[in-house]
């Protein structure tokens, strides 16, 4: 028995979108027998947890497909408050740092610097959930600025 | 003595770019002693050349700094054009397909497609020229059309 399996998770609707991307990401169904707390576990990266990472890393494809994952889900909850297509766009060296945006239209609604990607993760489901609400929040309100260019 | 030594390259302004941003690319000056004539020449894949080329193949790295090259430049062309900034992103998949984008501000003013990375070539100069040109005058269009999210 998993030693998370009691554990539960946050009622947000990131959640929802998190599971599916993930599930989405994982080609080969690796991780298909795994109940939705275990799925998302490794998203959670703690203080302590970090500090046993080695600072300097080549991020795995693991967590290249959790990052991927987690800025789709973004992207999903930027469709589903606008109603328009939104597309991440991810460029990233072999070290783990890069850049990564979303466009809706002809707008850049999120454009963040990436590094550090050997060591992706989240405090708490809480935490992720609020850092990803502010992050799509932002973004709707660029479509709302600049709706011109959102639908161009 | 070179081959192509004699030939001359046309007198438009994308050309002083893009000898400026294939030196650039060249961090190990490999191509140091080459003359401009000769340094643009790899740009040329003429269609008898291109028949040559296998249809699936993965890009080399000397075929990616040729393309980030190409699109910095245009990307430059455009930062003259406006007098604002204009960043180029690639993402790109080991087999040479992906998708390149450059933005001003918070608006996409180049967004496309990349197939077959591993015959990336043009025509000829003028050719080369000629799209890069329509490329620059579409984005400084969109820059004219969006001005508030290019300057957000």
């Amino acid at each position: 028995m998993s030693l998370c399996a009691e554990a539960t998770l946050p009622d947000h609707p990131f959640i929802a979108e998190m599971i599916r991307q993930t599930r989405a990401f994982d080609s080969y169904g690796v991780n298909a027998q795994l109940n939705t707390t275990e799925l998302l576990q490794p998203y959670i990266v703690t203080k302590a947890q970090r500090r046993e990472i080695p600072i300097i890393g080549d991020p795995d494809e693991e967590i290249l497909a959790r990052l991927k994952a987690y800025y789709s889900a973004i992207a999903m909850r930027i469709e589903a408050g606008c109603g328009m297509m939104a597309t991440p766009l991810f460029s990233l060296s072999h070290e783990g740092f890069g850049r990564v945006i979303i466009s809706v239209g002809k707008l850049l609604v999120l454009d963040r610097s990436l590094r550090d990607v050997h060591r992706f993760g989240f405090e708490s489901m809480e935490s992720l959930c609020e850092q990803a609400e502010t992050l799509v929040d932002k973004a709707l309100e660029l479509v709302r600025a600049h709706p011109d260019a959102a639908t161009a």
